[in-house]
């Protein structure tokens, strides 16, 4: 067996060991572990500093771009913002042990679904160091054990974090085996570690597409992920032209580089004569780069808006970037074609002002989160209540959108009863 | 491309086109179709019988055992029995549409979560004709495209049913693209299937280990399958000797051949004298072989129960038949480390008067059913309350326990909002 392996398969076994006793854990031993995860990271400051500034120094000596570098970098506001990260985590109400829904039947029993942790959450993920201190927190206050796995270039920092989070959970009385961290930076851990069925019961990378391609491609456990977020917004004929500005330009500018943001802009024919320059104007002002199919353009040309012409791959794709895609399309019919052959399945939005083709958005078209006049970057567990959360699933299994405390559950049926049995 | 991808390819994109029709049906035509398909059945008794008498005659000629020629015949009361189930899934309340959840956000958002079919659901399935109908009908009132695909040996019969049910659908207003029947009976199929990715949502096999521990291991789709049930049934020491024994044997002998029948029995050594005897001779009465391990051999032949002695492989066997593993166990503690190193998380009972031990059973055994004075046969969708089932999983992802309309959904988050924008 190599190290590699060695190392996994004990922490693996320790982990699932430690599922057990993670399921039966009182809320508020869950939760005074929690704040004393928070406390420990702030008095442990300096050394969590010094650890990441070694990481920073080597990865800058190595040529990451300063956005990657960015990433990395914790700082004392960061590492507050981590604390209080946490500290929110504890404030939700526990998911385990909800009753789901419980009956009496005519034989009178009295059956139910409680709601209980899944078992071992393993994680794979890249190089911004919260996300180790975010995944432990959920995971230990859905009562889950987790396995976290993260980049070589935060391997300082993710190693000091985890021994403070560990060292601050077990004095809480939270079984230490339940958090484990893998050291290791060999590549082929990947690997390995989607081969642990027995172990692991859901895998959550958080990290690029190549990252989350190659787990679902390779994992032989379920996997719960985000992938790619091409998201649309439609402006109906019926549509109000402030309105309609003010959430595409949200939707584009607010952040461009997150898998809520929007990518194309699609627009009714009968209106994109008066209203496509308005919001062409508001966009180029932002700084998008507009690129269009030849409807859009001839409109948008012809009020002196910049533009470029669309290539064969700008409709369907995710920009990540201050570029937007634009298409007349003709009526609700032709939105819903468009988003049918060219969506992820993850947020799309409508603005108008007609009932009855509000109601068809948001029965026909099939996403993660469909919405009426608003802004698709509303797509976040803190916005839709669910508090933090551990990724977007654009998945239909399981859990759909946000995931946070409530998607780490699953749940057993419990039945009571007083001597009954099932008639010959 | 073979003539067999080809048809799966057609029948593949046709039954994704039809889902989002399926979508959104009303509940009135999807109802109205499950009765026509009813009566369809009935009305087409002397064609289904005919075809079926066919499949029958060539089975018995190839040597299908007595036991699997039961499974594969048509009787005119159990026809009557497939329209009946049929017309009970048209009486269970409409999944689709349902809101789980919705609720005002301080900026004014509605968000709420709203239960969406899955999309096409596929299903590889054995003899038993019935599955077919079961199926259709399950899917059709879940709002899915269904991909069906039977056994050979019974070509003919479902051939016969599923143009009946396509038929009857259509005429109440259901596409007919929505149910697709494979004819090919080439063995290689199953493989391009699993395949199916970008078409099939949910593959749902339905038959023996060997079927779906193929589909677990090449299925490129998500999968929700029930396993192996290995049931044990703790008699505590507080336990009431008769409705252990009642209950025991219910368990073990009420159907053996079912994943929910018990197959080891668990007695704490302290009633063990004076309670295994009476449980073991009650279970011999029903000509259950029982295989014991040292200590409950030595309590029974002492008894003159007679008794053989347990194999290595008898605990953590699924029989399926009349046979069953006995342990004499120390206390809970005992009871609980057997059930964690054997069980199959299925269902798993125990019967004892203790508050106390009753509640550590129900929190810390980890199965998809947990009972307390009950017999583990009533793990089933219609005992649970929720009508028909598509089979019991026993993993954690999604769905847990009996498979019934709601577990053929996913959800989407509708969010309505007046020009909400998220603050920069």
């Amino acid at each position: 067996m190599t190290a590699v392996a060695n190392e996994l398969d004990m922490k693996g076994a320790a982990a699932k060991a430690a599922s057990r006793r993670m399921a039966t854990l009182s809320s508020a031993v869950k939760d005074q572990a929690l704040h004393a995860i928070a406390d420990a990271l702030l008095e442990n400051q300096d050394e969590i500093l010094a650890a990441n500034g070694a990481d920073c120094n080597e990865a800058d000596a190595n040529g990451l771009g300063e956005h990657m570098l960015d990433r990395l970098r914790i700082t004392p506001g960061r590492l507050a913002g981590y604390a209080a990260d946490v500290r929110a985590v504890a404030a939700l109400p526990d998911p385990v042990g909800e009753v789901l829904e419980s009956r009496r039947m005519p034989n009178g029993l009295q059956i139910g679904r409680r709601r209980v942790p899944l078992g071992v959450i393993g994680t794979i993920f890249e190089s911004r160091p919260n996300v180790t201190v975010d995944i432990a927190s959920l995971c230990l206050k859905s009562g889950n054990a987790v396995i976290l796995r993260g980049g070589k270039e935060a391997i300082r920092s993710n190693t000091v974090l985890t021994r403070i989070v560990r060292e601050a959970a077990a004095g809480a009385g939270v079984p230490v085996e339940a958090i484990q961290f893998i050291e290791s930076t060999d590549r082929a851990l990947v690997g390995e570690m989607l081969k642990l069925r027995d172990v692991i019961d859901l895998m959550v990378p958080r990290g690029n597409a190549d990252l989350i391609r190659r787990v679902y491609a390779e994992a032989t456990m379920p996997v719960v992920a985000g992938g790619v977020g091409v998201c649309h917004t439609y402006v109906d004929s019926s549509a109000d032209l402030t309105m309609a500005r003010e959430i595409v330009v949200n939707a584009k500018c607010r952040r461009y580089s997150i898998c809520n943001a929007l990518d194309t802009v699609l627009i009714d024919a009968a209106i994109a004569p008066t209203h496509l320059p308005a919001i062409g104007r508001a966009l180029g002002a932002r700084g998008v780069e507009l690129r269009c199919e030849p409807r859009a353009r001839d409109l948008l040309e012809a009020a002196g808006v910049p533009c470029v012409p669309a290539g064969p791959d700008d409709f369907g794709y995710e920009f990540l970037a201050l570029i937007a895609a634009v298409k007349v399309v003709d009526g609700l019919d032709g939105a819903l074609a468009h988003i049918t052959d060219y969506g992820s399945g993850h947020s799309e939005a409508i603005v108008t002002e007609s009932y009855t083709r509000a109601q068809r958005f948001l029965d026909e078209v099939d996403a993660a989160a469909v919405f009426v006049n608003a802004s698709t970057q509303f797509t976040d567990g803190a916005q839709f209540g669910l508090g933090a959360e551990v990724g977007i699933s654009t998945q239909k299994m399981h859990a759909r959108g946000p995931l946070g405390l409530r998607e780490l559950t699953s749940y057993k049926w419990v039945i009571y009863g007083d001597g009954q049995i099932r008639p010959e």
